[in-house]
């Protein structure tokens, strides 16, 4: 087993990250369960019970497959295949905790190096065989589960064993990463040569580097740091036609940057096997802290002139008055309207003078904007909390409550009609449907022109779920697509979005994306039905 | 004549910019050319005087686009086709001064509007017309010049008609400007609304909006308000097949950024009509500086530590020691080796506190580094001949002179080794044909990874001075292929640079582009041969 390693001793294929360090739910918010009518969920389905299909993986590909890999990074087992099921959408994990892995790949490819990706792409094309490309398994867009029709069967190609830091030019500050090493990992990598990659995603304890190129990540430190997009200056592509090796140097204006067309590709285009990114010296100092603004708005316009005016901090987020008054205080007390106006939370990272030159100036520009100073202890409760979110989730889901999150960006001018529609779209959905809801918005990444919006939305499970939900973000996305907003600003397409993509691009746009599809993946065998239909 | 309104009534088709304020050459640069040997070359062959061939225009091909356009904005008289010829590199001078106009469009049209230019595009798509998107005409790489095989005419498509500030977003800091813009004229429209768009190529007099997308432009001052690619929020982009509209947010997870994969098309994809760039508020304050270090050496470890780990000017730049030499005291004594170290410019631009804070902390870092401050005369001289470089190579083409200028851009590591290797290819090349000749070369751009390199060659015309530079840009051409730099950092691909391009992506790369050719543009008219074979 030795190959096939969990990044924890305690991962469980439906629980988010290191079960061993899961919580209970807070009594508050099982206050608030109590309050939104939810019962008691059945208990999650054991692993072993889970429903897997028989394997449909031909012999004569299982074969060649085992001549490329060696029989032992093949992985047909029960297990195995459960645990590369979909990945942690919540309707994803709804499916799961009642037994249904009935996505389950046929067989999970471990391969060693990026020769053998290109092989087993080449094998796979041969034998009409869907392939999956794996690192984190985070999706929440249904990036993990391609379509089967017309294939002979799906593998998922975990990427693990590309987990090294291949090299790292302290001159140009540049790192050439494996996309299969897990964030913290590389985080701990870097860190022993005196470098940080700077990027925080909030699936930071699973996600991997590929998984942030693939799906254009941001993290949660865009703000000083950048989104991965802007972090990667070359790629490494495995593809069915060979290897696509891309990024000569920083920018260029050697034809248009091609970099860009396979970050968020979301493995149909090819798979990345390794990033080269720019990285920062680890930083001196951190710093966190809290401010509270009366209003969203105010808070919101408070952000914009840092983005466009600066100087920028390293961490810049607010929460409106629902979040903040669940964050904060009672979440019970949410339900009610009660608010305590909204959390801002800024981050500062560097050498020790860069960091008091940048808060001193946005400590000045928040207070002339009208901020309270809320001191550092928000700000470190923000950031001891920053990757327990999807903790959560599971005991949340046991309770009874559905619990979910999307999230959407657009230009500044558009940022409180668009929250004003998507949360009046959820919560009459919701309505629709007999149950009250609670929805949380937060700003998560702001830019010179505009800003993501972030929900998360709580109530409680009905009888169907999934249809639930799914009734809810229909709901939303046909805000989103009203407002002309991005159906993603961070979580990507994946299967959920697709149709949603379509609408946003136009057809021309689809037109494209097929023709360098069809260059690349001729036989169309990579993670089908996954970002294009 | 009206709606042919040239830029300036004093512009001339192989003169650079406004000929009304064209210098003589200065005193120091003649003696200079008398130490290479040169002889003053022939006058000009006068534009009345060029030979153009005959146009091939199909009289239905011009019928219909004449209904599209109406006839008066359809031009095929003698001066309005030499005006179109080709761009501004110096082989394309040397080729017009000589009457050569044997590559001239066998029309210009002039649309009004996006739909006009899709139906010109359909048009000549059915009558098989190569299409040459024009605005500033300003390309020194071939980019007007595309391969007339197999098409029945040659037209250029002059976009000076879309020339309005469609719309301004000052919540969001967006303007909506169309290509045929000229970028004076953008900051003139810009500037009456309080706001810039802070890009200033050297070729900021005749360019316009369009080339700066189409050809990825940098601009000056990219330090602080970034390239023309990261100024670009939005596109709108005419092709044969339909109209793209690409930029729902400022920056998304909803697949890969279409925006970069036009960003740098060159008009080989489509022609973009309008653009959606960030702007910026004017500044209020704008101080340039003169810095002097010992050594290109020293200066360029200030210049990576800046971009690094901050703060950053608005404009940053450093020439060698030939350069330095040649633009502080007698240009003739840059031909001795005589060196007084390199000059470093920086540039400030912002809201009064916003200057202070960047220009205090720059300058303690330059200081920290070794630099020796020359105070505002050396950035205030630069400033104010910033956009003048272009009108000398007018005079010094007359004075005998071949002056061209290349660029490339690398990783931090790479920088020096790449600088030595361009030189000494320049100068061995040049030296195989008896020649001595000067290498300037400044670092034009920086970035957190690395840095831009910007030569001008200054030799002697030989009896076939083209074949001359084409000997001494192979030479070049092969050292940056050899030291694995891009083969341009903001002039583009254009036909000269098509083949190390290629060689540079790779044949998969050049694949995928093909890909997104024959779906927006199945009848290949559009600008063939430039970008892609």
């Amino acid at each position: 087993m030795s190959e096939y390693d969990l990044p924890s001793a305690a991962r469980h294929p439906y629980l988010w990250g290191d079960t061993a360090t899961a919580e209970a739910l807070p009594e508050a918010v099982a206050g608030a369960m109590t309050a939104l009518g939810a019962m008691p969920a059945a208990a999650p389905v054991a692993v072993a019970d889970a429903v897997v299909p028989p394997t449909t993986l031909p012999s004569d590909a299982a074969a060649a497959l085992e001549q490329a890999l060696g029989a032992e990074h093949i992985r047909t087992d029960h297990d195995v295949r459960v645990e590369h099921t979909r990945g942690f959408s919540t309707p994803d994990l709804l499916r799961l905790r009642r037994g249904d892995a009935s996505d389950a790949p046929d067989a999970v490819l471990f391969p060693g190096s990026h020769d053998e990706v290109v092989r087993v792409l080449e094998i796979c094309s041969e034998h009409r065989i869907a392939v999956v490309p794996y690192s984190g398994g985070t999706s929440v867009v249904g990036g993990l589960t391609p379509v089967r029709d017309g294939f002979a069967a799906v593998v998922a190609l975990d990427l693990r064993h590309l987990d090294q830091l291949v090299s790292l030019d302290d001159v140009s500050r540049t790192a050439v990463l494996q996309t299969g090493l897990r964030g913290v990992r590389a985080e701990e990598l870097l860190g022993a040569q005196g470098y940080t990659l700077g990027h925080f995603p909030q699936s930071y304890e699973m996600a991997t580097i590929g998984g942030y190129a693939a799906a254009r990540s941001a993290g949660q430190s865009s703000a000083g740091y950048g989104r991965f997009d802007e972090m990667v200056v070359g790629l490494t592509v495995a593809t069915p036609t060979g290897t696509l090796a891309l990024g000569t140097a920083p920018m260029s204006a050697a034809g248009p940057d091609l970099r860009q067309l396979i970050l968020g590709s979301e493995g149909a285009f090819g798979v990345i096997t390794s990033v080269t990114a720019r990285v920062h010296r680890a930083p001196a100092v951190r710093v966190f802290e809290g401010w509270r603004f009366p209003s969203f708005s105010d808070g919101a316009a408070a952000l914009r002139l840092l983005a466009q005016d600066g100087p920028m901090p390293t961490v810049l987020r607010l929460s409106d008055e629902v979040e903040t008054a669940v964050n904060l205080a009672d979440p019970s007390a949410a339900m009610s309207g009660n608010s305590g106006g909204c959390l801002v939370i800024t981050g500062y990272e560097g050498a020790t003078d860069a960091v008091a030159t940048m808060r001193a100036g946005v400590t000045a520009r928040l207070l002339a904007r009208g901020a309270e100073s809320l001191g550092e202890e928000p700000g470190e409760k923000w950031r001891r909390g920053r990757f327990r979110g999807p903790y959560l989730r599971d005991p949340l889901l046991a309770a009874g409550a559905l619990v979910e999150t999307l999230e959407t960006v657009t230009f500044w001018s558009n940022i409180e009609p668009l929250k004003a529609a998507i949360t009046e779209a959820i919560q009459g959905a919701l309505t629709e449907l007999g149950v009250p809801s609670l929805v949380l918005c937060h700003v998560s990444h702001v830019y010179e022109t505009g800003a993501s919006l972030y929900f998360t939305i709580v109530t409680k499970q009905l009888d169907d779920p999934l249809a639930q939900w799914a009734h809810a973000k229909a709901a939303a996305n046909a805000a989103i697509g009203r407002c002309g907003a991005a159906i993603s600003h961070h979580h990507g397409v994946g299967t959920d979005h697709r149709e949603a993509f379509a609408h946003e691009v136009g057809p021309l746009a689809i037109g494209v994306l097929h023709a360098v599809k069809a260059t690349l993946d001729p036989a169309g065998i990579l993670n089908p039905g996954v970002l294009i239909g």
